[in-house]
């Protein structure tokens, strides 16, 4: 999941991808937090991106240059000169938080909000989520236009964020939320198909009849338990045909007289 | 949760918080980024931070800088020549992965992972995440030593992640997982401990010596591969102690001389 290459694709997104919530940045500072912002957003679907007021200007060159690819998330942002502006359109705002604020107003996780965005994308709402300026968050005036506020919980030790991993981390929560009708695990099998109980069987029979040829099993009251331990044991690996085929060839190769050498 | 102030104090975690899996970096190149992937890490409570071969030397200057504060996590970094000497105490690692890979593994996402780490730290396991360099991601040799893989799953159409992203979005999925009583799913183990990565490599280097005794490696350009098959397929058992034994023993018996028998 890492850079492969050092000229950066531009990113894109499948045509019939879902509409996400807008990423508002009030008076970001630094161009290349934008750019790191746009590729955090980009990764998890995202392409809303409102800028209100950003400090050294738009457009950006840094911003092109951080977001690794991200450019038609640069190029579609939209520039506003205050917060109220930017939400205007919006039915459901969520801001980002990290200090306790005395106000009224639903708390959500990144998870929780995830659960919440979604309920409402299903009913056409337009939403978004505010973050604040680097240093100082979101003011006070900028969280009343908020319906609800969102914290990540963090080691409370040490749970600074910056603005782009607050932005990935809560776009992955969304992205998640999205595709949760994938199954989560699953083992990858490459070409071969897995093994039928036939091959596996077959395999073991040809272990246990070597293994029986070399003495190994030397007390025959416990031979049963002990061929159970073993069946046991490669029945988890859960093998494919190619896999039973190189057991076989492992056992064959073991059980074989040793290869001539010169001395 | 943004940053609030220019001089980082020095990041902490609470007395009773629990040990976290470790996190390996295979040659990370860039100083900065492993003081990102600290950062990332002490923000999701983990601070076991095991390095292999970092391109530009350790200790590094850029590395505490970057951190932000997550100077505890640096400090005590481990420094090991190669993968295997980092995971050799560890029963249970997962790499992280962009591209397919031909291997057979279960194959995670950050979520199931912490489903699964959670459930394998309350049998106390030592488990670990291994994450490759920058550019190229972890060698097939590198994968081949876990017992699991990782995918972070994100818009298809733009899916890289820089190192320290990809720590905080797995290491968050922990975290997160921690505040979450839920029991998870988990394979019983009777009264063995599981393997250390140094019993199964000491079982799986017997194995590949018989082998090489019998002449199994008939053609040198392919053994490589061949042993990294073998191996893979091997690791996927998730082996106890004990049956890291019984491998061992059935090797021996196998490539032992045929017992003389009476006609």
């Amino acid at each position: 999941m890492q850079d492969t290459n050092n000229t950066p694709k531009r990113g894109a997104l499948p045509d019939d991808h879902p509409q996400g919530p807008a990423v508002i940045l009030v008076e970001p500072q630094l161009g290349k937090n934008i750019g790191m912002c746009a590729r955090a957003m980009l990764n998890c679907g995202l392409t809303d991106l409102r800028l209100v007021s950003p400090r050294d200007g738009w457009p950006s060159g840094s911003a092109i240059q951080t977001s690794s690819g991200a450019i038609g998330v640069i190029e579609n942002a939209k520039l506003y000169e205050t917060t109220a502006d930017a939400v205007s359109d919006l039915q459901f705002v969520i801001a980002t938080t990290a200090r306790e604020r005395d106000m009224v107003k639903p708390v959500y996780t990144p998870h929780s909000a995830a659960v919440e965005l979604h309920a409402r994308r299903m009913q056409k709402q337009n939403c978004g989520i505010m973050f604040g300026p680097e240093r100082a968050g979101l003011t006070n005036d900028d969280v009343a236009l908020a319906n609800a506020v969102l914290n990540v919980p963090l080691n409370p030790g040490f749970s600074s964020l910056n603005l782009a991993q607050a932005v990935l981390l809560i776009g992955y929560a969304w992205y998640e939320k999205l595709a949760d009708e994938t199954p989560a695990i699953y083992t990858r099998r490459g070409e071969s198909p897995p093994a039928t109980q036939l091959d596996f069987n077959g395999a073991m029979q040809h272990l246990m009849d070597e293994l029986e040829n070399k003495g190994f099993f030397l007390n025959p009251d416990k031979r049963p338990n002990t061929e159970r331990n073993i069946r046991n044991m490669f029945a988890r690996l859960d093998m494919t045909q190619q896999e039973t085929r190189t057991l076989r060839g492992i056992v064959k190769a073991l059980a074989g007289k040793k290869k001539a050498r010169a001395e």
